[in-house]
């Protein structure tokens, strides 16, 4: 079974965003059993786009197309569908319902160019789609189904998961793919490759691993076919289990499991609290916990201390400390956690302190460096870090780090 | 003068990988005048390979394709290329000599895997990758050039701008291509649309306009070409000087700025500073602004009080004040800035409280409702939004929104 993507949109072709929705979809797909013959990237041009619908339905069963449908005229892209597909446009009145809901919510009242967006070419089977004004269209011609998205991520994203890919299953039938990955941090690639290379060299030929790194961590995908779902899905768990052995401390969960939502279970599991005192992440750390629904059942708050007399006025760290040390230090950090522990009248405190970059850096405090303390009800522990030199990346890694290692103290 | 991109490899039609190298590529071969007809993503497998040369060549004379040429055994390109320009595989010591110094470098004797990376096709001009074995190949048939690069993105760059880009602008005659962002925020698409629906209209047939929108607001993307450059660049500038007065409050940048930017630059000039009080935003605020490097010059930091004896303890807000009216209310946001002004001693504070979701939410309190107030040195502002039901998108858009806030007053 194979499909083809193509996404529509001037701004792909000038280089002004990056496609991200090809892979994301890609990797659905996949998952699936259906195959990615090609992803093509055309512009808004009506000729063009005929032109492709017309091509792609000759060589696939299945085209998913994603851009050309909004609210503002530069797209064209229902003309094009009324044409090759040989029907006319006709106001649906679920889809002019949902635009105006929408818009209510937002406390505007329908224009022209938003009851425009109701009007869905009458051949179309329409899947609703509940995050924005634009519906998805599914359309057959001769033996090929396509199947047009709103460009949004977060609206194509929805629509995939809730409405294409399981209407995709009633129509074709496909052979599963089985997908396992598992999150691993605190390791570099190379030494984890090291590591586990003799496991690896020994899974069975219908299981293959594949690396995606990140800066939140390396994923490790497993994936098997070709035999029986259960078949698959024992061997495949077994080959974690293994796997779990040899590098326990560095898989932090599965799927999509992250820092952030592993080390909140964690809390809530345990009954316990958190809270944090950020200079160099500066809010980062806060960000990650609280974008998970539910984390105020154990996160208190932060104080992000981005000055030194915030450091000493509200966290209540002795001025002479900070002079002595400097803000990155061992001390400093630690008395962070601690004061910010008390403060919060929580059970533990992550703090840090670092040089972000790109300047502020010195032969002994170079940019990258980060010091991360976690006070609890027993102990405090901490340590130094170097991320790097790019201010972007070595935020995210502080700020993962500092999760992880109350991680490893909550399991302990 | 048009041009076709072809990326190579199965891990980007997996999914495994985006594929970024095109963006790139697109964005330098605009600036040069060549308008990127389509971009197409395709296996490594070689009758796919052969048949894409094909066609793309019966389309445009000018044809970029990266990945597919490399040390590792899928790398079947090469063999292809023979076939397709009907030509044999000779070693080339100019190449060799490299993989040999390359490889050197590392402490690594050749091996025959290396050594193959020194045969190319007889009738192929060879442009010299300096940063990596496999080099760049320009060949032609027919009326079309077809040039080959490593999918490494390092090596594509610089092959593209030291060999690339002169080799083409010395055998292409083109001419330029002038791209102007407009960044807009705080006002919704089809409302925009109309605002500006005359002017668009008004626009010389050589300028075209697209809406690119997303979280963080909308771009307006003015794209002129056709005439000497200078030419483009005063039109162009007095078409945006035209739009700047339909929309003064909604447009906050040019270019790659965002809010965090603008307003930073904002508080720098004046030399003024800021902290923040989040409730529901829960750090992306100060994350944003601390995003900049160089933000230190005028943010002192953020009290993340993500629950509401924080809101009492740290930032002194009286309890009955939250008991009556709510932690989301006018009353409670007001005292959060005007008590973290005070508390950081800076000369604006911003202040968020709001339900996040996607649980939380009441008749009265829906989930998306967040009231932003702004504390200054001679007011304070407040004002309630909804910003929908998505856990994710709210919290970004109630925290560019409070800096949005922040930047329309320091424009007073």
């Amino acid at each position: 079974m194979e499909t083809e993507i193509v996404t529509i949109g001037d701004e792909i072709l000038i280089g002004q965003i990056v496609d991200t929705n090809s892979a994301w979809m890609a990797q659905k797909l996949n998952e699936e059993g259906i195959h990615v013959r090609q992803i093509i990237s055309i512009s808004d041009d009506p000729d063009h786009i005929e032109e492709t619908l017309n091509e792609t339905g000759k060589r696939v069963p299945l085209v998913l197309i994603t851009g050309g449908l909004g609210p503002t005229r530069d797209d064209r892209t229902k003309t094009v569908i009324c044409k090759f597909f040989n029907t006319k446009l006709v106001e649906d009145p679920v889809v002019l319902q949902n635009v105006t809901r929408l818009l209510g919510k937002r406390g505007i009242t329908i224009n022209q160019l938003n009851r425009e967006q109701a009007l869905v070419p009458e051949s179309a089977m329409v899947l609703p789609n509940e995050m924005g004004t634009a519906p998805c269209l599914w359309l057959k011609k001769g033996e090929t189904v396509y199947i047009f998205m709103p460009g949004v991520p977060f609206e194509m994203k929805n629509l995939m998961e809730k409405e294409v890919l399981p209407a995709i299953r009633n129509e074709f039938k496909t052979l599963p793919i089985l997908h396992r990955t598992i999150q691993v941090f605190g390791i570099a690639e190379s030494i984890l490759a090291e590591k586990i290379k003799q496991w690896e060299v020994s899974l069975p030929d219908f299981i293959s691993l594949a690396y995606l790194p990140a800066p939140e961590g390396i994923r490790l995908r497993l994936s098997a076919s070709g035999k029986g779902r259960d078949y698959l899905e024992n061997i495949v768990n077994s080959e974690i289990k293994e796997l779990s052995k040899i590098i326990p401390d560095y898989i932090i969960g599965f799927e999509d499991d992250s820092i952030s939502i592993v080390t909140g279970k964690l809390l809530r599991e345990k009954g316990l609290t958190v809270a944090t005192a950020e200079s160099c992440t500066g809010g980062l750390i806060a960000h990650s916990i609280t974008s998970i629904s539910g984390s105020s059942d154990y996160y208190k708050g932060s104080v992000v201390a981005y000055s030194n007399e915030i450091k000493t006025n509200i966290l209540g760290i002795d001025k002479r400390t900070i002079d002595e040390n400097g803000a990155v230090s061992k001390e400093v950090v630690e008395a962070m956690a601690i004061n910010s522990r008390k403060l919060f009248g929580t059970n533990y405190a992550l703090a840090t302190s670092g040089i972000a970059g790109p300047t502020g850096g010195t032969a002994t405090k170079p940019v990258g460096m980060v010091w991360i303390a976690v006070a609890g009800p027993d102990k405090i522990v901490s340590k130094v870090y170097n991320f790097g030199n790019n201010r972007e990346r070595n935020i995210i890694r502080a700020s993962q780090t500092a999760l992880n290692m109350l991680r490893l103290i909550l399991l302990e």
